[in-house]
Order: structure tokens, then C-alpha cells, then sequence
């Protein structure tokens, strides 16, 4: 009674045709074709016979009850950004759902531990700014003063828009019961990069999420009129910090896996005819190695005040976030290492660069691991986001082969 | 009969109390307190017994009539910025005023040729956003279509504030017939740069002011998170942009005498977790030589290109505006020289960065020179713009002997 990755295709092209247009997935958070899509999944999981219900931050449940308690949590999104992809989130609910069925199939009603489905509610944001407002709920982890006041671009609190869906903000944190058997998380996920595009590879088991450092740095100088301010003189702010553009590249060169971005650049008084006062970038980095990160932002900042000295400007950094790295399980690592291998792929190890629910239940202490599946252009959020359906069938089926292991694991640790 | 510097010294002092205040000189052209100065000008150059009247453009003229209708005319602009420096404009003016007065009491009413001042109408365009007003309009330069166009930040028009003050806008360029009989044009001013001061000399000799090359250049890569992007894939505009800041420094230095300015930057999508899709900047170069701007333009196309083609991007050239190098006539560079070393100081020829009024004449076909005196900070159109007292009075005597050259110049072309 092997799964059937083709249905899970089909089903991803049902879903895309309900809750898309032509610009792509239109399944935000909190909207009516998100509700649409949720009753859809609902419709889908009861044929399984799992117990299905909400929780308090609107994370919709599917358990199919084990001889233990003990359970493995097989986690997805189905809400996407505006004009979104058709994988991002949803590829990982509906091979759930998939593998819910082979279980059920399999044990004729129970399973030797637990199995819960869970679509985590709002992973992107995309209405209201803040992503993983679900899984951040469950794991205890979101900002709750933070979160209550964002309102969207129409002006529509959360508290007001998630109480249309049952939701009491207030309560969002009660959630976190569900995760008191959670012994470990498995999450399949369309990669949001070109790595294993470029790797030609079909399947990834990733080792978690990278750790980020976002800051803000203002070189300051002195205007002066372009004409008649010979280069010598000039305390130019611009010139230090194009220079950290290519900084950038090489610092992250020598981290080895780690990740930099000057994803913003503002003049002052950002007129032609003088010399650039203020010049302020954003920079972040990201690194899966606690160390490396800290070394990458050490390294950054030794930069910035070299140029800082060679153009007479002063310098100034301004953290704006941070987050450390989050390693998921070596087991269920090893594990995913494994069933990929079992489908006749190579296994290969990535980090993730975006966040995933994975890393607030990972966040939470429950032992987890993601696989990726290749994305053919490397881009999501996007409506050309697209998987070779050959890649997307394996990877439904490596999956529930991790999930098999980790069915097994979990059994064995308790029994 | 020397002239008296001093006097020109304590003019100016009282002047600034006139129309200055605790935040600097208030001259503004076209309104009160800049109809309030060249009232007072009025007055000054009345004492001289010239002809006086204003032109179609608003420029004040004095006239000393001489044995030939051949002109030296010498120039400058008692209107200020707002804020503005205490020598800016108004030292050139008084200047001639001294030197009218010598030149009444030296040839008892009628010097070998006619000697008249100018003070220019609006050099600084302030109000409107539009310098060299009245002697554009005398050169026959001014773009009238542009400066009709023109409104202060309260939204009224430049026509109507001009009419205010006398001047039907239709017809400013009727003052080109000032032009007429003009021999040679001379103006003194305070340098707006450091150059001087650098060089500890108190005058110099301006060779002409720079050809300007003013251009947006727009680096166009691609959008990508800056998590999930391996630096190697990246089309990174900023990276781009950045190099072209230092780039500018050597192609400066190459150039001899040219300045090059970024002077702002801007980020497209511009979010932290972005790399930059499209990054531009504005690069003004400036330089005396027209061949040398063309290579320093050349040569910044070749470096965008370059980086472009480095890091995977496009790159487009758009031109903002230009304008030829404006170069001073060689005989009369000479006498400014000599004049300069006839008081003592070191001559030393340099380009004039900023445009002023007397490039304005010399585009007319005028002979044309100007002599900087020593900026204490380097700095104008600041409060703190100053010049010492011993300079100013060195000024105002070498200023007097180029005058004097000037006019047995004139004289022995027309015998």
C-alpha cells in the first residue's frame, strides 16, 4: 500500500485552480480564498478519519491517534503571498495529507505513535507584515505587543481581522499545548533558491536556519560643492560605502556558507552638485554557525571603519534584528540523508536562508528537519515558481519515507 | 591717488549689518532686503559721479564714461543665498566701486576708454532655482521657455516677482545690447574652495570655469532573497554602484585638474532582505580642458561597463545636462598675474569649479578674467564664509592694478 505522489500533483493542480489567477496563488492569510482554501483541506483530510480541529492561533490539526501518545507533527502552510507560487506551502500540506493516508492505510487505525497534519495559519505575513504568526503562537516565541498593533494597508488590525476567523489574539499562545507530544517535525518545502538548481540535484535535506544579523550603517562626512572641492579634500560618504559593497562578497566568501546582502543605499543631501554627507546602507548576514555569523558581522564592521579611516568619515552601526541559527535534528538529518538516497537521489545537506514553521517548533525543542525539492528558476513568490512534477513526485515519496523513519524513531525511543 | 581698501573693507561691514543677520547674509534677489542693498549701492556709486541706470534685465550699471566708447567692464552680484556668506558676490561689487572712484579722481572725469561696473541681477537664483539671471539674459543664454517656467516655494512665478521690480520678463534679453562696446571683463570674488588656503597664497588667477558633464547612470540586476541566494548568483546592482565610487577617484586623479562627484544613490526595491534589482546614482564631472572631460567621461562609461559586465548587470547612461568648459582670455590671465605679483604675493593660476557671472560674459565673446581671494574655511554660502582683512585689502589692490592693465590694454587696441 505505497502512496500515491501523483494524487498529490493532481491536488496541488485543484488547489492552484480554486484559489489562483492568472497571477498566481491568491491564498493570503485571513482573506476569504484562504478560507476557501482551508475548507477545501478540511474536505480533504476527513477522508483520512483523522480528529481535525483549530487551535487557539488558528492552526488547523489533523491527528490520527498511535498506540503512543508520542507524536510525529507533519507541517505545511497553505496560505501563500499575493500573486505567489503554486508550492510554496502548500507542497508540504497536501504530501501530508498524502502520507496521513498511507498511514491510515497501512495501520488500519493505529500507528505505533502518533501522527498530526498541521497547517500552520499566516506563515508569509503578507497581509499584515509579521510571517509565522501560527507556528511563532505555538512556540511560544511571538512578540505579542509587536504583533498587536500591525494593521494592513488598509488600515485593519490583526486583532479585528483574525477575530473574523475565530481567532482571540489574546489567546494565540494557548497553542502551544499542541506541541506536548511532539517528539519530533518533519516539513517538506519548495527550496527559495537555486542551489540545488545549480547542483542538478532534486532533493535537499536541510540543517536548519540561518542565523541573521540585520543592521543599519551610517557613514557621515561633510558636504561640499563638487565643483570647487578638490578629491583630496573631500570626507566623502558615498565613497566608503560603495566600498562595502564588494566587502560584503568577500567576507562571505570566506565564512564559507554564510550570506551577505547591502539591500539598501540613502543619500544625504542626495543632490548632484555635492559631495555625499550621509550615506546610510542596510546589511544583513546570515550564517547557520553561531561563530561564523559573529565573525562575518565582526569582520563587516572592521571593514566599514578601515573605509571610514580612508575617506576622514565617521562611521555607525545600528542593529535593527537579529536571530541566532536554528540546527535541526542530526537524527532526522541523517534520517532525511537516507530516504532520499532510498528514492535512487543524492542526498545533499543545504541550510535554509528563508525562515520556516520548522524553525519556531525547532525553537520550541522539538527535534526537526526540513527536506527541499529543487524550484526550477530558483525563485519563489513568484508565479513562475515551478518544480519538474518528476521532482515533486519524489519528493512526496522521500518524504514519507522520512516519515516512515521517523515513525520508527519516535516508536523506538518509546518503547 | 591710491584707492583705499580699507574702505571697501568697511563698506562691506556695512553692508552686512544693513542686510545681514545672526544667521548671515540676507540678499536674496528680488525681494526686500536685495532692493534694500542696491539702494545703498546707489548710494555708494553715486559719490563717483557715473551714469547710472539698470538694464532690461534687472542688472544695475555705472558708467564713467571715456575718450573711447571701448569698455572694461567690472563685475558682480550684491545678491546673496539665503544665510549666505558676508563676501560672496558683494566684495566684487564694492571692489569696482573703489575702483570707479580711482579712476574719477586719476583722469578727472574722462579716462582713456569707459570704464562701467556691473552688478548682475539674481546670480545666485536662490528664490527661483536659476543662477546667473541677469547676465544670461545679457549674454543672450538665458532659456526662456525654462526660466518663465520657474515658481519660489510659495508658488509664486519669477515673471510676476521680477515685473515687481521693474522687469517685463519678455524682454531681459534687450540688456545684451550692454554688451555692446565691451572690451573686457573683469571680477573678483572669494574663492569658493580650498585651493588657496591649501596652498597658504591669498590671490589667484582663474583660468576659466569648468566644462561640466552631469549624468544618472542606472545599474539594473535582479531582485533575490537575500537568505535563500548564494553570492555567486547574484545580480547585484549595488555591488555595481558601489565600485564606482572609489572608480571615480582615479579617474579624477588621471584627469589633472578634474573633479568627479556621486552625489546621491538610490535602491530599487530597497528592503533589507532584497539584494538591489536597480541602483542609481548621479556622477557629475567637471574639468577645465574639454578633451580631458570627454576622456574623464570615457573613461567612467568604460568603469560602469566593467562592473557591470562583472557583476551580471545592465547599465544605462542617461545626460542631465552639460556645458563647455568657459575658458578666460590668455593676455588678460597674464595681466592678473602680473598684477598679483605686483602686490607682493605669489600668483598661481586655478579653475574656478562653481559657474559665475563672468563666464556668462566671456560665452558672449567678451575678454574675460577673473582673481579669487583666499576662503578662510574653504567654505561659502555658509555664515562662516570669511576671508582675512589683510586678504581682502590685498584683494582690492591687486584687483585695482588688473584694471588698471586692463584699461591701457583696451586703449592701445584702439589707437
Amino acid at each position: 500500500m505505497p502512496i500515491d505522489p501523483k494524487r498529490t500533483v493532481a491536488e496541488l493542480k485543484e488547489l492552484r485552480s480554486l484559489t489562483g489567477d492568472e497571477n498566481g496563488a491568491q491564498r493570503v492569510a485571513f482573506t476569504p480564498t484562504w478560507a476557501k482554501a482551508r475548507k477545501w483541506l478540511r474536505s480533504k483530510v476527513e477522508g483520512t478519519g483523522a480528529e481535525i480541529h483549530n487551535d487557539s492561533a488558528g492552526n488547523f490539526w489533523a491527528t490520527l491517534p498511535g498506540r503512543s501518545d508520542k507524536a510525529l507533527l507533519i507541517g505545511g502552510h497553505i496560505d501563500s503571498v499575493p500573486n505567489g507560487g503554486w508550492l510554496d506551502g502548500c507542497l508540504n500540506t497536501l504530501a501530508g495529507v498524502e502520507i496521513l493516508r498511507r498511514i491510515k492505510e497501512q495501520y488500519k487505525g493505529e500507528p505505533p505513535v502518533t501522527v498530526r497534519l498541521v497547517d500552520w495559519c499566516d506563515e508569509e505575513g503578507a497581509r499584515f507584515g509579521k510571517s509565522l504568526f501560527g507556528s511563532s503562537a505555538c512556540s511560544g516565541k511571538i512578540d505579542m505587543d509587536e504583533t498587536r498593533g500591525l494593521k494592513d494597508k488598509d488600515g485593519i488590525r490583526l486583532v479585528d481581522a483574525v477575530k473574523e476567523h475565530g481567532i482571540d489574539f489574546e489567546k494565540v499562545k494557548d497553542s502551544g499545548k499542541e506541541l506536548r507530544n511532539a517528539a519530533a517535525y518533519i516539513e517538506l518545502h519548495i527550496e527559495q533558491g537555486p542551489v540545488l538548481l545549480d547542483l542538478d540535484l532534486p532533493l535537499g535535506t536541510v540543517l536548519g536556519t540561518f542565523g541573521v544579523e540585520r543592521h543599519a550603517i551610517t557613514f557621515r562626512g561633510q558636504a561640499a560643492h563638487s565643483g570647487s572641492t578638490p578629491m583630496n579634500r573631500r570626507r566623502d560618504a558615498f565613497l566608503a560605502a560603495g566600498k562595502m559593497g564588494s566587502a560584503i562578497y568577500e567576507i562571505a566568501k570566506r565564512s564559507g556558507q554564510g550570506v551577505c546582502t547591502i539591500g539598501s543605499c540613502t543619500t544625504k543631501p542626495g543632490i548632484v552638485t555635492s559631495v555625499v554627507e550621509e550615506c546610510r546602507i542596510t546589511l544583513v548576514q546570515r550564517h547557520l554557525d553561531a561563530n561564523a555569523l559573529q565573525q562575518m558581522l565582526d569582520e563587516a564592521k572592521a571593514a566599514s571603519e578601515k573605509f571610514a579611516k580612508e575617506g576622514n568619515v565617521d562611521v555607525a552601526w545600528e542593529r535593527i534584528w537579529n536571530i541566532e541559527p536554528i540546527l535541526f535534528n542530526n537524527e532526522l538529518i541523517g534520517m532525511a540523508d537516507a530516504a532520499i538516497a532510498e528514492t535512487g537521489a543524492k542526498p545533499h545537506r543545504l541550510p535554509s536562508g528563508p525562515l520556516h514553521d520548522a524553525a519556531e517548533v525547532a525553537r520550541a525543542g522539538v527535534p526537526t528537519v526540513m527536506m527541499f525539492v529543487q524550484s526550477l528558476h530558483g525563485i519563489s513568490h513568484n508565479k513562475i515558481e515551478d518544480t519538474k512534477e518528476e521532482h515533486l513526485e519524489l519528493a512526496v515519496t522521500a518524504f514519507d519515507k522520512l516519515a516512515d523513519k521517523a515513525i520508527r524513531w519516535i516508536a523506538g525511543r518509546v518503547d
